[in-house]
C-alpha cells in the first residue's frame, strides 16, 4: 500500500517533517511518498498547494495525508479544502499550554527554525569551524574541545563531530588512531590530559571494509584483514584506557550524538 | 515568567525537542528552561525521570511541562505520575491515521532517528565527504555537484553545504569568490558550465566584518571597507551572471537550505 504525504509549513517545514516522519514510522506496512511545501505564508501559495494535493487525489484515487504546521487558520482552511486528511501538529497542544501558562499564543508565523539569536548562531558556526579544524588529529590543540572522538579511519567520527557542532554548538574534536597507537595499544601522550573527554567509535569489520573499499578500491587499507586488525587493537586500547565506546554500525548520527551527550551529561539543547 | 520543560523520549528525543521548541516559540512572554531525557525505554528510567520532575515541582512550586514521544502507555503513565503537564506528541494523530490507513500502528519504540537504511545513510556520509572535499574551490571538479554555493569568504557557505549534506544527502560544493573574480566582476571559466546549479550567499557588511574580526583580528580582511567592497562586487557579479542569491544575515542554516531547495525544486526529504 502506498500513500502520499505532504509536509506543509509557513516556514522551513522541518518541524512538520520531523514529527510526520516519526508518526508515519509507526505504520510499518505502508509506503509513504513524501513531499514538502515549505514557506506557504499567503493565500495564493496555500491555494497552489491545495490545488496540487487535490489533483493528486483525483488522479490516484487515494486520499492524501497532510502534516501541517501552519498557524494561520485561514491558510489551514484553504489547504483542508483539498480534501486531504489534515494532521495539524500544533492545534492539540496550544489550548492546554494556553490554560497552563495563563497567556495566549502569539499566532505568529512559525519562527522556530529562523535565526533569532546571533549568540546561539555564532556558537553553532564556531563549533563547526572547530570541528573542521580539529578533524585530522595533526597539530591539534585539544584544550578547548568539549569532547574528543577516537577511532580508526572511517568509523564515523567526522560526520558525528559536524552534526554535534551544527545542531548543538558542541566543540567536538576528532582523533584518528594511527598505526603506531594501534601497534602499541597506547594512547598518544597528548590525549592523556583529556581522558575524561574521550569517547570511542567502533564499527563492524565487514562494514568498515565496504566503506573503505568505496573510498580506496583494492587497497590494503580496505581489506577485511586490515580492518579486523585495526578494530581489535582499537578495542583493546579503549578498554585498557577506560574509554567508553559505541558500535556505530546500526546507529544513525543522531543517535550516536544523543548517546554521547547522555554519557557525558551534556544537557545542551538543539538550536 | 520561567517554566521548566522536559523533552522525554524512548529514543534520541529529537522529535520531542523539535516539535516542543516549535510550540513553545508561540509563547513569547515565557522563558523556558529546557532539559532532555533521551532513551527512557524501561520502567526504571521512567521512574527516575518522574522523580526528578516531581522534585523540581516541589522545589520551584511551578508545574513542569513534559513534551513526550514515549509510545509505551506504561512508561507514559509513570512519567505522568510526576504531576507535570503532559504533552503527548503522538497520541492525537495515531487514531486518525489508523482509521485512514485501516491498519494499527506498531507501537514499536520510536525508530525514526535510528539507522534503518544503509543506502540512505551512505548518501548522507558520501554527501558530507563531498562537501568537505569541495569546500575551498581549489582544484575542485564540479561535475557531480547537485549545486554550488558562491559567495565571499565567511558568508555562510560551508555550514550550509554541510547541513544540506548531513540532512538531505545533497552534494553541495562551495566556491569562494577570489579577489580576481571580484575585480573582474566575472565568473571563473570553470564555473560557467554549471550556471544552472549556482546559488549565491550574501550578508550585511557590518555582520561580515564582525565575523571576520573574530577570525583575524585587526586584519585588512576584517575591515568594514574591505567587506563592503567585496560584497558590492559580488552582488554585481551575481546580478550580471543571473545567479539567484540570498542574504543570510537574519536567516538560520535550516532556512537557507530550505530556500535553496525550494528555488532549485529539490524535493528530497530529510533523513
Amino acid at each position: 500500500m502506498q500513500r502520499t504525504v505532504y509536509f506543509i509549513s509557513d516556514s522551513t517545514g522541518i518541524t512538520a517533517e520531523t514529527i510526520g516522519n516519526s508518526i508515519l514510522a509507526q505504520f510499518e506496512g505502508v509506503e509513504f511518498d513524501k513531499h514538502r511545501f515549505p514557506f506557504v505564508d499567503d493565500a495564493q501559495k496555500a491555494e497552489r498547494a491545495a490545488h496540487r494535493i487535490k489533483a493528486l487525489h483525483l488522479q490516484s484515487g487515494e486520499r492524501p495525508i497532510v502534516v501541517s504546521t501552519l498557524t494561520d487558520p485561514v491558510l489551514c482552511e484553504i489547504v483542508a479544502g483539498s480534501g486531504a486528511l489534515m494532521l495539524d501538529v500544533f492545534t492539540p497542544f496550544i489550548g492546554s499550554l494556553e490554560s497552563e501558562l495563563g497567556t495566549r499564543h502569539s499566532g505568529a508565523v512559525n519562527r522556530s527554525h529562523g535565526l533569532v539569536n546571533f549568540e546561539k548562531y555564532e556558537a553553532r558556526i564556531n563549533a563547526t569551524n572547530f570541528a573542521l579544524s580539529h578533524d585530522d588529529g595533526i597539530d591539534v590543540d585539544y584544550v578547548d574541545a568539549d569532547l574528543i572522538l577516537v577511532g580508526v579511519s572511517r568509523s564515523g567520527k567526522t560526520p558525528t563531530c559536524l552534526y554535534m557542532a551544527l545542531h548543538y554548538g558542541v566543540s567536538a574534536a576528532n582523533y584518528p588512531l594511527t598505526d603506531e597507537d594501534l601497534e602499541r595499544i597506547e594512547l598518544p601522550p597528548r590525549l592523556r590530559p583529556y581522558k575524561d573527554r574521550l569517547y570511542g567509535l567502533t564499527i563492524d569489520p565487514l562494514r568498515l571494509a565496504q566503506i573503505r573499499e568505496q573510498r580506496r578500491p583494492g587497497s590494503r587499507y580496505a581489506t577485511l584483514k586490515q580492518c579486523r586488525w585495526e578494530l581489535e587493537q582499537a578495542d583493546r586500547l579503549m578498554r585498557q584506557a577506560g574509554i567508553p565506546s559505541l558500535n556505530t554500525t546500526h546507529v544513525s548520527i543522531e543517535e550516536i550524538a544523543s548517546k554521547i551527550f547522555d554519557r557525558f551529561g551534556i544537557e545542551r539543547t538543539m538550536f
